[in-house]
């Protein structure tokens, strides 16, 4: 028995995100693990560091399954990528220990969000980033980001603000930086609740254009009202960039 | 009567290429022209600096037409982007003199082409590059590069060799960069033949892989035989960049 681990990048666009559950189609699990079990001729479980939106692009996702069979990685690698259409790709494949799992062993993760903030469209970037087409006070924003910095409880930047579990998390870092109109939110942290990483973006937004004062952050902090935050930007300005082991 | 100068971007992937003619559908002048018309309320005619083929795309095409309204630049250009898909964008409009020409004037042009060098597709520059899997000798290509620097008859290099009209251009310079694996091919000329860039590419890819020798370009240049000139280079990797004036 062999424990393969995967990174591989996807073009969230025609995808209803990772996660293979039931009636969905069409989704990044879904395909991968019938291209493996095809290829394995065995069932294969397909382990991801966590699901995607539908929407949500990733340059470098991670998951891992265990299989009997004996082929060299770098056969498989290419196996897979052949029978993959161009919107998925392999990018590695290692033997690693047979407790690693991609999920429960991740450390922290790294999301990077897009905006285009130019009067006119993007033709070139329009399918991954979020077009804005006012100015933004970017200094508001970075200002704004390190409020979210270090150990809170996100529940009121998140979709899932009625769970039951914990909604405490850690932000290491928000860095901020603009390439000619381009700018490159990248959120570093240990992990993320559903739409979290969304939410904050819309909430940064919305200080940037004005609408919100910083204020209303340290508020949602102390009342963990989703209502109060900033909007769900759209998702396909997100990318995974990176599983931390 | 105003003239109006546009700059424009285009993703050419879902259009026919520039050039409106017969009944070819979907054209990119062809779709300007019935925004423009139906705005200005009168018949135009669009003047662009050169055509594009189908696939082909503009970070900056120029193209101008003369119209009796009165409306503001700004609202112009306003009106014509709120009209157009999100894979056209008209970048600046202004009034130039009643004597100027999108294609007579134009003094020189640049054009880019891109490659991915990677064992692995690019999934997210998957339709804005070339794919090619083996690694290329960039030097090899860079001395094969100045060979058509300079004035030439390029007609082995054309896909209308049997043309009757002079063949004869001048290359000013091809620059090739690699930024981790993108290469970056940019050609500066005074005006280019029918598929020039694209052969010329082709012939710089067969000599990057070693399939043909430098010493077969100065042969084309003898012979003027397009037969043996490299492949045509698909579409989807070529931008026209720059329209000098």
């Amino acid at each position: 028995m062999r424990n393969i681990k995967m990174t591989l990048a996807y073009d969230g666009t025609r995808y209803n995100g990772w996660q293979k559950q039931g009636n969905t189609v069409n989704t990044i699990q879904g395909k991968l693990t019938d291209i493996l079990s095809e290829i394995c001729d065995e069932e294969i479980e397909l382990i991801g560091s966590g699901r995607t939106d539908a929407g949500v692009h990733a340059y470098n996702q991670v998951a891992n399954f265990k299989t009997m069979a004996t082929f060299s990685l770098e056969d498989l690698k290419k196996n897979i990528n052949k029978k993959l259409e161009s919107d998925i790709c392999i990018k590695t494949a290692e033997e690693v220990d047979l407790r690693f799992h991609s999920r429960y062993n991740a450390v922290s993760k790294k999301y990077l969000y897009y905006i285009w903030n130019h009067v006119d469209i993007n033709v070139f970037e329009r399918k991954y980033s979020c077009h804005i087409c006012t100015a933004l006070n970017i200094n508001k924003m970075k200002e704004a980001a390190d409020l979210f910095i270090g150990t809170h409880d996100f529940r009121g930047f998140s979709s899932d603000s009625r769970t039951k579990k914990s909604t405490v998390r850690t932000i290491y870092s928000i860095e901020i930086t603009n390439n000619n109109g381009m700018l490159e939110i990248l959120f570093h942290g240990n992990s993320f609740l559903y739409n979290m990483v969304r939410i904050i973006t819309g909430t940064l937004i919305e200080v940037g254009l004005g609408l919100t004062d910083i204020i209303v952050i340290k508020d949602i902090f102390q009342n963990k009202k989703r209502q109060a935050a900033g909007y769900k930007v759209p998702p396909h300005g997100l990318f995974l960039n990176e599983v931390i082991y």
